[in-house]
């Protein structure tokens, strides 16, 4: 947290007063390591051709990778846990200008989930080798799933999908 | 939960027996309304040309919606409620050949977050009515996002962003 001070406000940006209500727990599986080690160097936006990162998993979450070299792409969760939750109104570039916080992909909302689409290099045994992220390094990992563009359903349709 | 047990697994399937760590709390911030009532009605995946559905936001995080009908297309997260989170390998057509985990988009992951590509139709109040979910009627929503396709960043550019 870079701490819910009204004092780190920019110009027009507003907070939530209400208080954060635990619903449900999540869970870390392993970390993303990147270059960027503090938030000045990371980028706005990961590049497919950027620099090689890692998705450590712990070990006992390895097994889960059965099958995910089949995949170019995949998407990458992370938990930023350095991001403040309560922002209403933010100001992307410090004029005043605000937009709200579902209309951005600030680290800076509710639920300080990142996603990122990478491009899966290699595994190295509990280790996936990523390019296309721009979060800081030792940020949480929450999830990987098959990039929705490349993934074929595998179980039979359902009545609904037949429309 | 369906309860995560051993009972309820199909051939090939495995199970990581570590406890769940609380290690980050999600907070609810709405709720998604769709025409699926039970989960066999749901389909595998949501169609951008589908039935109407509603992200329905608690009314303090009304005002972090200011801007996002600028965009066409959204990134929803929400919270799987009803799945297990310890399977390690699956069998999508049950019939014992299995993929790992962190290759398949099923529900049934260490945290149950989905994430669906969907088309904003317009916004009514404190609700957008959109295309594309295949989640459950009243699972919980945690986060909206512009699609990260058509998003342009608003801030300024930083030294990792000039390759």
């Amino acid at each position: 947290m870079t701490g819910p001070s009204s004092a780190d406000l920019r110009k027009g940006e507003s907070v939530s007063d209400a208080p954060l209500s635990p619903d449900a727990n999540v869970q870390f599986i392993g970390i993303v390591r990147t270059p960027y080690t503090t938030r000045d160097l990371c980028p706005r936006q990961g590049a497919l051709d950027g620099p090689e990162c890692r998705l450590e998993l712990m070990p006992q979450w390895a097994p889960a990778l059965k099958g995910v070299t089949a995949f170019e792409y995949l998407d990458v969760l992370y938990w930023l846990h350095q991001s403040r939750r309560d922002l209403l109104l933010q100001s992307p570039r410090g004029d005043g200008q605000t937009a709200g916080t579902f209309a951005l992909r600030s680290p800076v909302r509710p639920n300080p989930i990142g996603l990122s689409k990478v491009r899966l290099i290699r595994q190295e045994g509990e280790t996936l080798i990523v390019k296309g992220l721009d979060c800081l390094d030792k940020t949480p990992l929450i999830d990987i799933k098959p990039d929705r563009c490349a993934f074929t359903v595998q179980a039979p349709a359902k009545s609904a999908d037949r429309a």
